[in-house]
């Protein structure tokens, strides 16, 4: 551009022309959430759709409209479903009409959440307070939004790791540790807890897996066996993870017992609550979360039971100042003034690995004040209520079974047809699983117990009503009717 | 809920009341930022306002109509800023609205990009094929979608120093690695990478900081001594960080020349592009990025000078199988099924630290279709030009100093009042540069080089035009003449 020519923008040439399209975007998404249980849950993206993301990079405008109507026709007709009252994968949430605007002011205020003084970073600040009233933390503790628990469990166990060795570990590393340090969780603890040991360089053999119970907590006296070896072969125990609610069947550990074991053999207590911390919500099961508030640490999720839509995560860190040591670097370019928009008493960048910051904290803010926590507890309490009655049903129906306690709102189970060797059941079940989604009925996913393949229902669904759990059932019976009838079904060709 | 209540939900009671709220948050929006010229850059927060944000966690429901309210009445007046012409801090992109209309989008539809078999899962694989198409890197490279460059060097580094570990160090740890693995980059990189290392265990003493020439790019003499030196007191030299415009200046480092000496040494080439690695886009400049596409990583950002809202930065990586042998992990709830929901060709919590991950690839996808890449590349070298013309101008006026060469778009500079001391001259611009934050007229931000203060503009801002920097320049001669007449002016009071 020579100084004679009209400078280009991004912004529109024809404002209203754009502002038409964000309305016709607002009534499409609104349709299209209201009618959600008209749909299938799932269904497979056509090939000729598929086709169409292999494009080269576009060189030249195809325009808004266009850009728009590609994603009407393209994306929004094949989700994932976890919007449906019938998806219980995984552990999702759902999402809300007020969390999606909420997202989309963020993006119009566009603010960088890594520091600087401006109101966002308040609106943050109030959310992580929040936060902590949640799980019973003390207003002096720290804490950051993150996008989910995988990396607040990853940035409480920096913090655990570094304030835990006896080296400068920030400064020197990990190499410098003479005693090796030591993470315990129980064999059913996240995947996410052994990324977090790789990525921070202790590698996954500091992580010691300890057994489980009967209903897949912690085993105590084996934890406390473990430390002790530890201490005899010159590693240092650090660190004990407790599971408030496993992935796998929603198992909580014995969060006060953790607590005591932590105190007495001076270990960061860090919980992962990505599942259940917000249980401390729920009138009718907070007192299974009992000891939460003893932790060094916390993450939790927002987008999974309190159905922020992703991403939000939250990490509390009881020692603030042991997550800045962590964290906190301020380079000529980073520094605080005293006044003005490089000013600010709180840098969340000084409390994570991310300098760029998305204003994630808006959702969340706008979701507690519209709803008041008091009904995401009961929300959570409705689910629990569901998880018991799909679990009464499954054990009324013979050719159902059962296969690990319901505490919270976890549910695994099997169909079982009679004269079925174990390893035909597993591959049964795999088979009747990918049938359930293809039919678009409804979205359990899986697990393996103990060797079993089973069904596993996560219902963190604030859309779920009973009769859906008894229209996956129906669909489940009906599946596994139809494959027992056939040649195949017994022993289905996994080719 | 007993099985005869009508069971609760987030969804509204009234739709029609939510989609009015919706159409009147879109109403807003585009009323104040189609108008965002005609306010202050930025204003401090009030305390009466700040003080709305020390709330006690809401129990009971305050309802959208009033959460979305305080939004208006308590946020929306307080930006960072940077949705203004004249806002230059720091790096950050503008935003854009069909960015913004994404990222409702991406929230109503609310995936997790961990994975799954969904057709959003198509759309980040096509935005990472493009992002690997503006480098420059083969289409078997592997990337992933990020918050942004921190955490994307983050998960390039992991994967440098895994691939170049001598042990197995996923499962034993950075301890178990006898040579100590070292890492370059100049002095001017960015703190995300001594961030990087730290959060590695690799520790801040593994980054060796290689000097700098004149123009603020690496010394490669030094650089080639330092290796040598590591190679002679045992130290495994594994990785160079190239720096692709440094976050102070600007500078590009040769990394034509650092290519042929990390393939001489067989060390991990890794490139941080978060500011000029799009530089490749713009006809007029990408020549100065040659080299950059024979990385074996690249970490860059979109939400900078691609405009794309907050947060979304891309990782490269040339070795896709290296990227998985450092993240992937399948545990029996995540395995991957032959058909159905839970199948899919890539998981992409295979690629990096997060299991939840949000549907950030909308918002991109949707604008590079927008605008084509061509109009990013002009709107580059149009914000060169920028920096040149604002340059010139600093050069043609006698109090002020440009302090450091202009190559991209970033210009340091200061005011220069005669007969200040060093130190005086440091607080006079810091406190100058407070003042037109305070104005509201124009906000650039601060470094410091050698030792002495500058101010500081980043122009990543497709908003800005040639007036716009004439009339931050302006505020500037007038404050820094109202200081030079104030008896604290020339010694700024920094109680």
């Amino acid at each position: 551009m020579s100084a004679n020519d009209a400078p280009e923008t991004l912004d529109p040439e024809d404002w209203p022309a754009m502002r038409a399209l964000a309305h016709r975007a607002v009534d499409d998404a609104f349709d299209w959430l209201s009618s959600v249980r008209e749909r299938p849950v799932w269904q497979p993206t056509p090939a000729a759709i598929a086709a169409q993301f292999h494009q080269a990079l576009p060189r030249t405008p195809q325009g808004a409209e266009r850009a728009y109507q590609d994603f009407h026709d393209w994306v929004l007709p094949y989700p994932m479903g976890n919007v449906h009252p019938r998806f219980y994968s995984w552990f999702m949430g759902n999402g809300t009409p007020l969390g999606a605007i909420g997202d989309f002011l963020s993006a119009i205020v566009n603010p960088n959440m890594g520091g600087g003084n401006h109101v966002a970073i308040q609106v943050e600040s109030q959310v992580v307070d929040w936060c902590k009233e949640i799980v019973g933390f003390p207003a002096e503790a720290s804490g950051l939004l993150l996008s989910g628990a995988s990396m607040a469990n990853l940035v409480a166990l920096a913090v655990a790791r570094n304030a835990t060795a006896d080296c400068d570990l920030r400064e020197q590393g990990v190499g410098a540790q003479a005693a090796p340090l030591r993470v315990y969780a129980s064999v059913e603890v996240h995947s996410c807890a052994q990324k977090a040991v790789e990525m921070l360089g202790l590698g996954n053999q500091s992580l010691r897996k300890v057994p489980v119970d009967a209903d897949y907590r912690i085993d105590l006296a084996a934890l406390q066996r473990m430390i002790d070896e530890d201490h005899a072969r010159g590693c240092k125990p650090a660190c004990v993870i407790g599971n408030a609610g496993t992935i796998n069947t929603g198992a909580v550990d014995d969060l006060k017992a953790l607590a005591a074991l932590c105190k007495r053999e001076k270990l960061w207590y860090h919980v992962d609550g990505a599942i259940g911390a917000v249980v401390t919500l729920a009138p009718r099961r907070r007192e299974l979360l009992a000891g939460i508030e003893l932790a060094d640490s916390v993450a939790l999720d927002l987008h999974k039971w309190l159905h922020v839509p992703f991403e939000a995560g939250c990490t509390l860190v009881r020692n603030s100042a042991a997550q800045r040591a962590t964290f906190a670097l301020t380079p000529a370019y980073l520094k605080h003034a005293e006044r003005g928009l490089a000013s600010g008493a709180v840098w969340f960048s000084d409390y994570g690995p991310q300098l760029s910051r998305g204003f994630r904290a808006l959702k969340v803010w706008l979701s507690f004040k519209e709803h008041g926590l008091d009904k995401f507890g009961r929300l959570i309490d409705q689910n629990i209520d569901q998880a018991h009655e799909l679990a009464a049903l499954i054990r009324a129906e013979p050719l159902l079974e059962l296969m690990a306690p319901v505490v919270l709102n976890i549910v695994c189970w099997r169909y079982r047809p009679p004269n079925l060797a174990p390893d035909q059941l597993n591959a049964f079940n795999e088979e009747l699983l990918i049938r359930l989604h293809e039919s678009g009925i409804a979205a359990p996913s899986y697990t393996t117990l103990n060797g079993q393949y089973c069904l596993r229902a996560a219902i963190a669904n604030h859309r779920t009503e009973s009769r859906d759990l008894k229209i996956m059932l129906d669909a489940i019976l009906e599946i596994g009717a139809a494959m027992s009838r056939e040649p195949l079904g017994r022993n289905p060709n996994k080719s």
